[in-house]
């Protein structure tokens, strides 16, 4: 077999994520998922060290898109308005054509406590990688963090209610109107 | 051996601190945690499913301490002040005599990836037992996860404070001062 796959690593999260939801995480090995993908037990740890990180296989991308897109922001944008520059960035990466995979992800995260612990690991890491975009813009503790917090926290209301299949908005609106409602609840806090 | 051991909780957590100490998280065995605590396999079984778990074992009464807090706050209370009244609540917990066991756990937390995703899941935990106490109390979303957000971080970083054996001032201090810095920062986010 060629040492070069084509799309090798989007076939094994495909893969992956079929045969978790037909027989269940703890039952699936990684044998089977490179079985399913037509390809190597080898190659698929070229891409992934076990078969929990198929499914996190994004969270490098998504960290990406996060930290250019708050760089990219104007000079004079306000913190939250920096947050919101790079989850216009990020969301735009959520096309409709995933939407049907991110559907049949939620299920299988949920379903299982080393998954749900993993996924919360993302989210931190995500956060960590906002505040880090916003304190080499200059912004100060603990200002940057809560602003992250605040971003990560739309980011994921937002692509729960998107990967709601009956939710015609895109992630990017969804967004920015989560964003928005946790702004205005800054002002209720005391 | 009797059924009965007085303090086994406590004697196996200690044993445990100790020996992943001495000789690394991943190299000790439920069985060299029992043997060091005087107490069997089977009695270890009996507090602790496994021996990760064995450094988390104050969650649950920090969750209640936190809950309990909330909950006993004046009716006039803001989001942010039962907040406060749940930390005062959890921080008394924290004596004099557990700073040394806890700036022991921060090194064997931090360094195993296993132990640092499980105390991200316990954080994650400590926030929705307050946003649940604060909901109960009728603060509506997002206001009551926010508040909770900003507790759970008034909480970490007072207990890492804490922690650092050359700081003198009481948790419970060092909790109110971030709090008070938090609540401050919410004004710079825009």
């Amino acid at each position: 077999m060629a040492r070069w796959e084509p799309n090798a690593r989007e076939r094994l999260v495909r893969a992956a994520l079929d045969l978790f939801t037909e027989q269940g995480y703890d039952a699936t090995t990684v044998n089977q998922i490179a079985d399913r993908a037509g390809l190597t037990k080898t190659t698929f740890f070229r891409h992934f060290p076990d078969k929990r990180e198929v499914l996190f296989a994004g969270q490098d991308i998504h960290a990406r898109l996060l930290a250019d897109g708050i760089a990219a922001a104007p000079a004079t944008a306000t913190p939250l308005e920096a947050v919101s520059a790079g989850l216009d960035a990020l969301t735009a990466s959520f096309r409709d054509e995933r939407r049907e995979f991110s559907a049949r992800l939620r299920p299988v995260l949920a379903g299982h406590s080393e998954l749900r612990e993993r996924a919360v690991f993302k989210r931190v890491g995500l956060a960590a990688v906002m505040a880090d975009a916003l304190r080499e813009r200059g912004v100060p503790e603990p200002t940057a963090s809560l602003a992250a917090e605040l971003g990560v926290r739309a980011f994921y209301q937002a692509f729960e209610q998107w990967a709601d299949l009956t939710n015609g908005q895109t992630c990017t609106d969804l967004a920015r109107i989560a964003l928005a409602e946790l702004r205005a609840a800054t002002a209720a806090l005391d």
